[in-house]
């Protein structure tokens, strides 16, 4: 049987998703617990790869097993098992021909940012900062270009392998609220840093280091080297992975 | 001179503001900075403490020293000096008869709350968790019996020594945004473990384990096991000390 788990984790003490050889991964820890309770070797299959430092809220995985167990029960044995910083939210049993990565069909991702001249000591680890100042209504505009089908490879950084590098950002909202900046952004699928180098590109463009009009050159032209830096991992966070046909995540598919 | 301090500190890894022999304070790094800094002992002297694992957005303290040195120089020296859990946000020179504690006239608490059945791995150690349910209507309708000038001494751990167990609170907000609430409550003083009682007794009122009737027995009667247990530390922040003679908070100050 096929079980799909949704993980939120908070990512400042892991080497990210994925199994490293010499550092802690979230997918370690995982699929140990699992093989505890499971009494074998567990493999999980994630939605995609987060990188050092980047949480999530609603990162999936699948995984096989003989074992018959009901989910519910499944979850509260391993959320017992997990250090605090990873809890399962969601466990059920899927289709043998479901899988994390390619019956995905949309992501969404948040970046949580706040402006200050001196960092903030609860906000640490969670939160990317941005020292002032910053145009955030010229960064709202400028967002608005990258909305649409478009070839993000100039977003994206080098060494990926990807078959293309088209892909179609649905949505693009930046809220402020006091001295904090949230960008939400969501779409069919996502290249390697693309949320991360979107971001520091409308920072730059915020903080007038490059005009907006290099954002569409960079979609045009795809000259990487036209953007900003790729931003902090720090604030970064995996929200939600879309599965209409299994009805996941419950509230975003019942709004849409 | 007299300088006074607004520190925003994370309390996690800290066993509260005051100096400990066998445990690390807010207090003791700071007074170790600022004395490698000004090159004599420093001792600073806080609004109040705040217990372990209790954040800070605005504690304030005072110090004296013989160095001249102007106040954002020093902020910005201790700053870099500083763990990232601690940070200075204001440095002032003050009257030589100005006194951290004494001459405080209000002080702002926040508390950060979440209502969920599984713990949030990114909110761990900055929100305490409720487990549902929770009737936050009449919590709220609860929590005006306590604004107002009572003897809370009913509202306070047993051990503290105080001429007087009257305080005056101006504001006891509860606001719920999703699934999580914060209560902000103002008030002219606050006895030991005073908000984290009220807030545990309101939350034993929501959760329907004590009558919203025992919070006025409570400030009627005095009797301390009517009310809910003392609240967890991880959600609280002492969010602002007020001193209008100095114009401190400036935000605040400016609004009243």
């Amino acid at each position: 049987m096929r079980y799909l788990i949704t993980v939120e984790y908070c990512g400042r003490n892991y080497c990210g998703w994925q199994r490293q050889i010499n550092a802690i991964s979230v997918q370690e820890v995982l699929e140990e617990k699992l093989a505890v309770l499971l009494r074998h070797k567990v493999v999980l299959h994630a939605s995609g790869r987060t990188d050092s430092k980047v949480h999530a809220l609603g990162q999936t995985a699948h995984f096989d097993t003989e074992t018959v167990i009901p989910p519910q029960k499944l979850l509260c044995a391993v959320n017992s098992m997990l250090p605090d910083d990873i809890r399962i939210r969601d466990c059920r049993v899927v289709p043998d021909d479901f899988h994390a990565q390619y019956s995905a069909k949309r992501k969404t991702y948040l970046y949580k940012a706040y402006v200050d001249r001196i960092s903030s000591p609860v906000k640490e680890g969670l939160y990317a900062r941005i020292i002032p100042p910053l145009d955030v209504e010229l960064m709202q505009k400028t967002a608005e270009k990258l909305i649409g089908e478009h070839d993000f490879r100039a977003f994206s950084s080098t060494g990926s392998t990807v078959k293309t590098t088209v892909r179609t950002v649905y949505r693009l909202q930046i809220t402020r609220r006091g001295n904090e900046i949230e960008f939400e952004i969501e779409g069919n699928g996502f290249l390697y840093n693309m949320v991360r180098i979107i971001v520091g590109t409308l920072i730059f463009v915020g903080k007038g280091k490059i005009p907006p009009e290099n954002v569409e050159r960079m979609l045009q032209t795809g000259d990487r080297k036209a953007g900003g830096k790729t931003f902090a991992p720090e604030g970064l966070y995996l929200k939600s992975v879309f599965y209409p046909e299994i009805g996941l995540p419950e509230e975003n598919c019942r709004k849409s």
